[in-house]
């Protein structure tokens, strides 16, 4: 049960073996055990989140990647007279802009350099010249660069000029502490293997159950129907169609050891010393960070490629691959850079190996910074 | 490791430990045994249904359940000018129906009695009286009765016609012997967690390349489509989107297990071998099934509910349940019954066993048939 390679990426990434261990049995879809593992999860999200079906709140299951979350709300949940904004610094908050065309949503998009945050400000003088916005959309941490969006400013707007305020919290969701109630979240929408430590398989959009409702009949697709979807699993507990069964198992056991770990709180704690030792013995190595350091999260960063010639990313990966670390090419659109993610069951420990291996990688390819 | 309960369902099925076992290491999605994973997949798929790359085959996988898989091909592949004619004879098709609907494709729905096949002569009938039809959408095995659709003789009134062949093959791809150029299919879906006997988190689409090509610039959702995700896989080998990685090398290893079983004819006389054992044993308990049997498929069977009094289904599902057996209830619009399957790691001794423990359920009850 070995845990190499250890993935510094923003997911899929390194889980427990026991997380891993909680697939050995099959399950049947309508199978007792697994129905009621897919009530916890529901419940304990929402939890996570400071909320809960009391509160108003409701958990939504979406099978596939966490894309297919996203665009379940978003092409659920924006009526046909309704208007989008969408506030975009990043590949992903690209990807919502492009969701928004392909299901013809009355929509407008705010773009920033890939280096700059959205704002409350610029969000607010938006929203004034134009009525007709009723949701915003936004990512917490936009994976492309490791930026932290934020949320609870541009929320405090949204609930000002009440709009529906919409968070792909993909990269964040369990290693940050988030109360969607005090941030003015409408929907929030994570998945299964990011910061709860799960294996892919499954999306979750976390609702105000008073905004799902108005999303019923009109859902742009069968499979990503958030209503639907919502009233099927309400209705049995069962989902519409085949469930990733063992994904939901893994995750089940994932979030029990969240909680054991010390929740969020503790969670965000390793993460933030996973952090900064990288941050630390990166700059002790000579890389320079492409963010400035008020708008880095502590989930991902990016670093610039070094300017010596003897640099080759495919080269620095590969040989980083065979000692057992796999990090993350840039997706960055004017400037090379690579990525290293703090998530998953990773320590500071494994970080100092990654540089140690870095270092070593660097000497023998001759790059120097 | 045990493989209780078994399952006796039309998926998630039960798997061998081997497959679950493949599970137990991360593997980041651009890692090169990942990558190379899904490659294999994608070729040894093809391969099943007696077709390649080289003869102008491709397989395109998509995240989700089957059902996503088949609104990805049904998303994508009708354009605006199309017209798609569904044959219907049971939930399944009723699906589709329900997608072209959502989707606001031009189309026809053609619905016959759940315990009627569709024909080749009710297919052509129909191509005689509207030339504006393009694709055709049928499903093979149908699972809300159990029965087969001839699809052969539906693909040869479709090539005469020339029209593009779309089938549902959910249940049964890997557990019946399909050619896809003898059966003139143009799509054939299936999913992971079928008669390849891997576990749920994906489906595949087999496309015929020169008609997968059309589809470009159509699909009707980012997530679901087909010609994108095909050109992602082609272009890098790896996914748009997060994929399921652990679901994925399961699945590789669950490819290379039919193939040591004897490849898809082997499978498919276990599963008729199965299929015999359970006809035999439970006319000999008195049970009759809904279909007559020269439309029924050796997949999944319906029986009707026993007449008498005593007969509750789900203590009958629960007592079977406690013993370590899962049965399916049933999904007829007008009559009471409940499903078995054959598909999945189980053999003719499982049936077996399986009968003795419905023998004892009955009893216990007070049944009597």
């Amino acid at each position: 049960m070995s845990n190499v390679p250890l993935l510094f990426t923003p997911g899929p990434l390194t889980t427990s073996a026991t997380v891993k261990q909680a697939m050995l049995q099959d399950y049947g879809s309508r199978d007792y055990t697994f129905i009621n593992a897919v009530k916890d999860i529901r419940n304990g999200l929402l939890e996570l989140a400071g909320v809960s079906k009391e509160s108003g709140y409701e958990c939504v299951i979406m099978q596939g990647s966490g894309t297919f979350g996203v665009e379940s709300v978003i092409s659920s949940v924006i009526g046909e007279k309704d208007k989008l904004l969408i506030l975009v610094n990043g590949a992903y908050g690209e990807r919502i802009a492009k969701m928004a065309k392909i299901h013809k949503l009355r929509h407008h998009v705010i773009r920033m350099q890939e280096d700059e945050i959205v704002t409350a400000g610029i969000t607010e003088a938006y929203l004034k010249q134009d009525s007709d916005i009723t949701h915003v959309a936004c990512i917490h941490s936009e994976t492309t660069t490791g930026l932290f969006n934020p949320v609870g400013d541009i929320g405090a707007v949204c609930r000002q000029y009440n709009k529906v305020f919409i968070v792909d919290a993909m990269s964040s969701f369990g290693g940050v502490e988030m109360n969607m109630k005090e941030l003015f979240i409408d929907f929030l929408v994570s998945s299964s293997n990011k910061c709860i430590e799960g294996v892919p398989g499954f999306a979750f959009a976390l609702c105000k159950r008073s905004e799902l409702e108005k999303s019923e009949g009109q859902g742009r697709s069968l499979s990503l129907d958030l209503y639907d979807q919502w009233a099927g699993l309400e209705a049995s507990g069962q989902f519409r169609f085949t469930p990733p069964t063992l994904s939901i198992m893994a995750f089940r056991r994932a979030l029990a050891e969240l909680l054991e770990e010390g929740g969020v709180a503790a969670r965000e704690k390793r993460y933030r010393s996973n952090k900064k030792t990288l941050d630390e013995g990166m700059a002790a190595l000579g890389f320079k960070q492409y963010l400035s350091p008020d708008i880095q999260g502590h989930i991902i960063t990016s670093f610039l490629y070094p300017g010596h010639p003897a640099f080759r990313f495919d080269r620095f990966y590969q040989q980083l691959n065979e000692r057992g670390f796999v990090i993350y090419p840039g997706k960055l659109s004017k400037t090379d850079a690579f990525r290293i993610g703090n998530i998953g069951q990773i320590f500071p420990e494994d970080v100092k190996s990654l540089l140690a291996a870095i270092k070593e990688v660097l000497a023998e390819e001759g790059v120097t910074l």
